[in-house]
């Protein structure tokens, strides 16, 4: 058995409950502003959240937090767990409360910046909740953005060490660098979201419902104060803003801090920005054509909702401007197609992310190569890096194991019910993060209030896999992480 | 452009055709013998075959045949688009004509040993087409044999380099050396595929169907001579004696030369086989279980058609025992999941076969360790060779293609009207020269009739690719590969 200390894991969930504690008190002002009596729910799990938290950080407290690797996998993963059951009592304490098997899911959905929804109608919950939902994703958002950069390159997951800048491979500073950058790109995220509520605003979307989309939008975690989502206010100017917003989240964070230093051609440089623009806007353009074609829409009305609806699944964000189930087979294959891929690393959005493509189709076209031309010896370089074989070998673990936990998940769902289309579009769009399925239960109009218990915990555990980039997770599964 | 000799290419064209015309032979003669006027297609059939065959041999003699590594990968590819366009001439000359492009997919189906058929019926054909179609399947079986244990590590394809052996390094030799082994296996098909024949004929099958059977079974193809396949004798001992056949086709034939040598642990020895044995038996038990638990079946026979039906999946055979679709979504599922599974390499099935899961899950575990301990080094060993980075970046590279063309050929088979399932389920199985999908149109007791030319078209595509292992067809795609 490894023996380990836990006190510097123990301390920092401490630390990150405080600061959830502290986030309640927002959605608890909103509701002694609108008078609604939840308030006090907020009160209560603030009070409870704050108690365990700086309990945790008093009985752990060390001289500084130098972290093992093994510990920073441990740590990685428990804060998760943890901090999204603290996220969930909100959701269990409310009148319109939930399961512990839902308000988890509601929690994990939003800390994870998925934006899958337990509840079977929002429109008639509280401020404060809207509000909790909107508040988990924008903060499991910056989260998020902070870990991909300072602490999942370090732990090499999924190829992600290609994204290790030199300071990253000091262990000791891994914490807090983390919390560092995490303030820096808090900065950007702030504005990103200020600018989003402002043009929403101006855009005709009432104050309260432009803060909360404002912060779902850039957090690529699409939950609504709407029941039919972004359909409801039937304004294509919303959409174009949200579009943009929801894009600018799925980008990599570190592109700004460039930007803001007035190098302007840094967005385009990047391979990955570059190529996920491309296909952002070729798949969008296909679609509206197909639609314009087929006479399902008018030509503007084909453009406006095959970019919404395109970029808010590739984006991962999951919001909808109507249902597009509808639209046939053809667009549910592509829709289908749109959730497995995902955004940019280093952002908010999830899926297997674009950079991954870019490594595999660079491994594809020098292994064809290389079987006429054995002698030629190719360097494989990305974005002027050089990638080994240890690279290309991790991001093509990492699409496998995707891919054959969308099959696990999609199995374990099936035994409690749902059909192949809602099994396996369920388990691909927790995995990627992203919000609706494709059956319609749970499709864009849809909920996932009809599942089991079984099923949704099932989906809470693969929301939180996809998150973490899977690895993270799944060494803890290994028996000789534990030994030694 | 690339400057090619050609001639050792079509000389070698000309001599399989010229086998091919002499195998028309066969069921020449067996038409003759049951008075089926049908004869006279192979007559024609065969002198045309001949004419090509020798002319292609005369006007293309040279010296020696040494091939490059080009004309090696253009040779594979050719000889299988211009063998499988004459070995259809019988099925476009006959009475029963099938059209060109239905002609075509029949051969190819029975040279890749797929075993998918485009006859609606095939009790009511002359004895003499009934005989081709099995002839095709056993030629093709042998075909990969040799190929897959003398040309396709030479190639390099899929990791396949892992089964080269010291010989067939010498590229000046592939030609030669793919004959003598051939026919050194050659001999054992022809000891088992009379064996089969005999225990048939004890089980009960008359003479005909017991020859036609035994071909089939062994070239793990599963063209019947019955519209409801091995359901129709309803025998659980012809059953039993083909399982037993079925299985010994997708075994890797060089381990019956060890067995013939008196080695007879060496069957055990091969992790691939032990694997895979372990594999099938422990599904088909499983599935027999379920089967008994649900009440669907009595335990003889839920044993029994388990394993007939799981055996003839997983060897990519394609016979079915009866209508298994009725089991339900769970076993369905299991059977689209057994359908990408296939055999072991240098046998007669296809799949994407046994021996690249153990490299993945080989290269899964390695990357998990490393995740934690990155200092430690972990020499990664097969069957206790030693496995580099360029074995797994060549089966991850394979696996990743084969799913991707799956869903590739799909939506090219979802235009031509098909359904999903029908779609997924016709691609997977072409791909892996498995046989029936799981639409109830093309599954177990179905056929392709159906399908459009363009769909069939797509599918004979799909057929070649899975049986020259993807990347010997893929190269030929590549610009690079015709430059210089």
């Amino acid at each position: 058995m490894l023996s380990l200390d836990v006190r510097p894991i123990f301390y920092v969930i401490g630390a990150l409950l405080s600061v959830l504690a502290m986030a309640m008190a927002m959605p608890l002002v909103a509701d002694l502003a609108a008078g609604a009596d939840d308030w006090r729910v907020f009160a209560v799990s603030s009070a409870l959240t704050l108690f365990f938290g700086v309990l945790l950080m008093l009985t752990n407290r060390t001289e500084r937090i130098a972290l093992s690797l093994r510990q920073t996998f441990i740590l990685t993963t428990a804060s998760w767990v943890v901090v999204c059951f603290f996220a969930a009592l909100p959701f269990m304490f409310s009148e319109q409360s939930l399961s512990v098997a839902d308000a988890y899911f509601e929690a994990m959905s939003g800390l994870t910046t998925t934006g899958a929804s337990a509840y079977a109608t929002v429109s008639v919950l509280p401020p404060g909740l809207l509000l909790w939902r909107s508040l988990l994703v924008w903060l499991g958002g910056i989260g998020i953005v902070g870990m991909g950069i300072v602490i999942l390159p370090f732990l090499r997951v999924g190829g992600m060490q290609l994204f290790r800048s030199e300071s990253s491979d000091k262990s000791d500073k891994v914490v807090p660098r983390a919390a560092d950058m995490a303030l820096g790109f808090g900065w950007v995220y702030l504005a990103l979201t200020f600018i989003c509520i402002v043009s929403l605003r101006f855009a005709g979307m009432p104050m309260f419902d432009a803060i909360n989309h404002s912060m779902t939008a850039l957090g690529t975690g699409g939950f609504s104060t709407q029941d039919t989502s972004i359909g409801f206010y039937q304004n294509p100017a919303v959409e174009w803003v949200l579009i943009l917003f929801m894009f600018l989240g799925s980008l990599p964070f570190v592109r700004y801090i460039s930007l803001v230093r007035g190098d302007y051609g840094s967005l385009w440089r990047d391979s990955q920005i570059r190529t996920y623009m491309i296909f952002t806007v070729i798949v969008s353009l296909g679609l509206a054509l197909y639609l314009m074609v087929m006479g399902q829409l008018s030509p503007g009305e084909a453009i406006r909702h095959s970019f919404f609806n395109c970029v808010s699944i590739i984006t991962t964000t999951g919001f909808a401007s109507l249902d597009y189930l509808q639209w046939g087979p053809g667009p549910i294959a592509l829709f289908f197609i749109l959730t497995l891929v995902g955004g940019c690393t280093g952002s908010t959005s999830g899926g297997i992310k674009m950079f991954r493509f870019e490594i595999l189709w660079l491994a594809l076209r020098t292994q064809v190569n290389r079987l006429f031309s054995p002698n030629r010896v190719l360097p494989l370089t990305y974005n002027g890096k050089p990638v080994d074989a240890d690279v290309i070998i991790s991001v093509m673990s990492f699409t496998f194991v995707y891919i054959a936990l969308i099959l696990i998940f999609a199995v374990l769902l099936g035994m409690t019910g749902l059909d192949y289309t809602h099994a396996i579009s369920a388990a691909a769009t927790a995995l990627g993060n992203v919000g609706p399925g494709l059956g319609g239960m749970i499709g864009p109009v849809g909920n996932y209030e009809p599942l089991q218990d079984g099923a949704v915990w099932v989906m809470s555990v693969a929301m939180l896999l996809g998150r973490l980039e899977l690895f993270t997770v799944l060494v803890l599964l290994s028996p000789s992480f534990w030994r030694r």
